[in-house]
């Protein structure tokens, strides 16, 4: 299929690019830069990457910007991985197929590659490499300080940690996730547009396709974690039913949460219909949501 | 003395700005909130704002370019105590005279408001309503990412945390306070001049009244650990003497780091002498590090 050819193509050019980004491990402070690496060249999806990229090409965006963009932005998910491992929160010793951060450097190191990880994703946005025009650059980065913050990802990701009494429903649920995992979805179609200078409608056709999209990514993941291979996964599963969280299986059922994929997926693919044939990689990955295997 | 009272006009200003930039503790992930209060609008002595502030009038600057910027700085100074902190790094009980973030709210919600606190740096800085011109806000954000990222105060973290087997000399413990601490504050007046649009003979100046002043801040630190009064400094001290760290006052003695600091002190006088008389307040700040108590 023609998607994950492009999925592996562009996955092995970000992680190209991030290899370049992150400076070499030398100095005394070279195990810190030692663990950013581990934790940004593993072997990841680089899901979000993708849809900067192949959303961008929908404009014929510059490739250099597209790519500079993907990998800051693929700092910051990996960066909140990375502290969403550590023994204070998720407590997870198993990341793309790799041992955690913390597992592999200390908690201390995880830390400080989390914080480091994040900073430089700034760095790389603001640097003129990126793009000429300095406010383009000045709103990818307010945007992407937005959409991960204590409004966006962080906010979500404590919403998540929260102990709560009452059980969560599925409104709770459905803000936490379009906060934790959502948010930065959103951001990679967005970066897209504002790099490729796309019109009003075309934003608003992206912002609907990445609201469902996201959606349906985390109802997959939920998925996989109930009923997935670990080995194939690359991470630790049942981790919700092991703490006795409520997500989207245990309060729709298998079924129930394979239907409201399909019914996500059929809604995102009718918002990339404002771009007609120009779509047909990201409409094929959308199909690969909904056949997850990890 | 006039420098006493900008200092407490300066932090007053300022935790005001962080008061109105950090989003109202509201909605399900309010805690995040409450704890990047907590952190933020403590009782600090606003040394980094000061700097950024003061050293913007010898050149004009405007003012409100000079609050937020300040603001931003210490956002990244706050998130950098509360990710120093957790127990996995200094774990620290004590800080501003009020128990440390993951005390109060538990070290997820530490983790998490340091990484929204950072975020929330570069959000500020990025605004238009920080200063108009776009170039000015970018190298802001790009000097900021550099001071405090993995070759600069992050990777000088991580130094400080490594355990060594040998001993630490004092050039190693030079370099690692040089970005553990330097960096923010050679910052705070690289900015002013920055804002300011200082020339290059006064951008050198600045740069060496910084790492002077920086490193006599740091000693005075190290003096401040070994002799002050927990209570008056509002933080736990005899820290790195529990830890069995070497530090400037073990290495040079009580008596050898006092003279190092009046040595630095005058350097760092020097380099205002360009300034001449509009420095005043810059130049009693210097006597101020010399006699520090808290």
């Amino acid at each position: 299929m023609e998607f994950e050819k492009r999925l592996t193509e562009i996955a092995d050019r970000v992680t190209v690019a991030l290899d370049q980004l992150i400076p070499p491990a030398q100095g005394p402070e070279a195990d810190l830069l030692r663990a950013m690496r581990h934790a940004a060249l593993a072997n990841g999806k680089r899901m979000r990457p993708f849809y900067v990229i192949e959303t961008g090409a929908l404009f014929e965006a510059d490739d250099k910007t597209l790519l500079r963009t993907a990998a800051a932005l693929e700092c910051v998910h990996t960066y909140s991985l990375v502290h969403d491992d550590l023994p204070c929160m998720d407590d997870d010793d198993l990341r793309r197929g790799q041992p955690t951060v913390h597992k592999a450097f200390g908690e201390a190191t995880a830390v400080l590659a989390g914080d480091a990880l994040l900073t430089l994703a700034f760095k790389i946005l603001a640097s003129d490499e990126t793009h000429p025009d300095p406010n383009v650059r000045l709103r990818l980065i307010e945007r992407l300080a937005d959409a991960s913050g204590a409004r966006g990802m962080v906010g979500g990701q404590m919403i998540d940690m929260l102990e709560d009494d009452s059980p969560r429903d599925l409104n709770t649920i459905t803000r936490m996730q379009r906060m934790k995992t959502g948010a930065l979805i959103s951001y990679s179609v967005e970066a897209a547009g504002i790099i490729g200078g796309a019109s009003e409608n075309a934003r608003q056709a992206l912002a609907g396709f990445a609201q469902d999209l996201g959606l349906a990514y985390q109802i997959a993941d939920d998925l996989l974690d109930a009923t997935g291979d670990q080995a194939v996964v690359g991470k630790t599963l049942r981790s919700d039913a092991a703490a006795g969280k409520a997500n989207f299986v245990t309060i729709l059922g298998i079924n129930g949460a394979r239907e409201r994929v399909r019914l996500l997926a059929a809604q995102a693919k009718q918002h990339l219909a404002f771009f007609h044939e120009r779509a047909h990689i990201l409409l094929q990955s959308v199909d690969y949501v909904l056949d997850r295997t990890r």
